[in-house]
């Protein structure tokens, strides 16, 4: 095999992923283990290093015959890139990791935020493919974010990352994870979007929203109000449009400030694919700044998934500038 | 004379301020013309280009021993970084001032938008001296932005610009001059500052912000609030206290989003200086994203004022790639 390969790590509450990349950002082997909180971090990276063997072992790649390894973590990363210095995740706190990796491996290691690193996958391989500039958005538990100027991460000038998730876009509005009210977190994540269908649904005993709800074992989620709106259900349409009004405002902002050419949307909302790009592409395109002067950035939804992540990290490996984060 | 001057250009809607820069960042001579707006285009740049000869020949420097000539430019620049697009305060349309001026004057010639340019002025000789990066805010009858990031202007990637002023923070709030409601520009400029004076004081008929008012030939202003705040007056207390609350929460969402070392006021409101910025620090510091982790930047005002601006233009001669901007 002539070719270099990189090794791309995502590193997830449940589970760490890995994966060889070869040089089309196709990913020729996997390998996963599960993330263990209990244990010593010293033994988790261990473990970590046990399984990038297993991996080009899986295709009887040598591992100095690859480039290098990239990390994309949640949490916060040092000014070095290479210190986790605090994970509320994994819970651990001045993490050495590459270092402790590199003491365990023959290969250079470059770490990055998780959302960042997804957001470079996407740029690399994914729906922002050619693009030198993107914003990403993860719509899931919370509002990740990562973005990507002049075809690097950006990641904030000094330490604390880019959190666009953590923007306030309704001052004084719904208390965010993070300690601020009003947060784009608290008005465009699946979380917030579950909680507006729960209270609509409390109030429309008779919709297709409420009936979805009950027919779904009285849990509600991200997909029965885009469901509800489908069938023609006022209720969820309500919903839907009220989200969707946020989300626009908060990815009209993303474009004020960034002027990126793509806007990326991941995460469980992002399954709506055109039935939310379409209808947030509207709403966003006439309340940019200098309209119809200015650039509106397109809105797409993510094409690799849960890919981006080890496809981004593998990526920051030939990217050394890219790789602090935080 | 050994050394090579610039020569900075501020165009303002009143006037266009021009100076000689030395390599020190010293203004080594100024010259200043009146905007002529009912003029054509083509005029009012031989105007300018006439008044950069009068500027060198003040201090007996040939033209040619100069760098070259940077400008900023209110309005939105094209791809190239050369032709105004689109300026209201001008009510210029596409016009090549780049090409213009370089068929009349022997110098090359960079441009960029004139909030950028003062931001890349205090990075380079004002507040935010040897920071490599900084958010500049300007407080005035809007809110402008300038953003430095690895010591270039960060202008946004494609055209439209990067204007952190047009970030909504109170969806569906108070209307702004873009369109949007919310905006920051709409809480926290001069003018969001002397309508919430305003109001408050229509309420409070026996506080001295009213008496302040009225002293003040019945015209309400930034400055009085916060006077009336300094001795002591509930009232003008409440206005500034509510006016610095959305500031802060601005401030906290420019942190969250580039981290930079340094935030800068400029505009009127900032001659409040320290009565602005320890109360602003005081809000802003526990409300950054990943407290106490994230590093958080100084909030400082403007050490260069209406010179920001030339100087900063001077300084994109140099920086032919910071140029390009809207």
């Amino acid at each position: 095999m002539d070719e270099k390969m990189k090794i791309g790590i995502d590193m997830g509450g449940m589970s760490f992923k890995m994966g060889l990349v070869d040089s089309s950002n196709q990913i020729v082997a996997r390998h996963v283990i599960p993330t263990e909180l209990d244990i010593p971090y010293q033994e988790m990276i261990k473990k970590t290093a046990r399984a990038v063997r297993d991996l080009t072992d899986k295709v009887g790649v040598a591992l100095e015959q690859c480039e290098g390894i990239g990390v994309g973590t949640p949490g916060m990363l040092d000014d070095s890139g290479r210190t986790i210095m605090y994970s509320n995740n994994f819970g651990w706190e001045n993490v050495p990791f590459a270092e402790e990796m590199e003491k365990l491996l023959p290969l250079p290691l470059a770490m990055a935020n998780d959302a960042d690193a997804a957001a470079l996958g996407e740029v690399c391989a994914g729906a922002a493919k050619g693009a030198q500039s993107a914003v990403l958005l993860t719509l899931g538990t919370g509002v990740g974010g990562g973005v990507i100027i002049d075809g690097h991460i950006f990641h904030g000038s000094v330490r604390g990352g880019c959190e666009i998730g953590h923007m306030v876009i309704a001052a004084g509005g719904e208390p965010c994870t993070c300690g601020r009210a009003g947060c784009m977190e608290a008005y465009c994540s699946a979380s917030a979007l579950i909680r507006m269908a729960t209270a609509e649904m409390k109030n429309s005993p008779n919709s297709a929203l409420r009936r979805l709800f009950d027919e779904a074992g009285g849990r509600m989620n991200g997909k029965i109000p885009f469901d509800a709106a489908r069938i023609g259900d006022e209720a969820g349409r309500r919903v839907v449009d009220v989200y969707e009004r946020y989300l626009a405002c908060g990815i009209a902002n993303v474009i004020n400030i960034f002027r990126p050419e793509k806007v990326i949307l991941g995460g469980g909302i992002a399954a709506q694919r055109d039935n939310l790009t379409v209808p947030l592409t509207e709403k966003v395109k006439n309340i940019c700044f200098g309209n119809p002067y200015g650039d509106v950035a397109d809105i797409v939804v993510s094409a690799l998934g849960n890919d981006a992540g080890i496809i981004g990290a593998a990526n920051l490996v030939s990217a050394p500038d890219s790789a602090r984060s935080a």
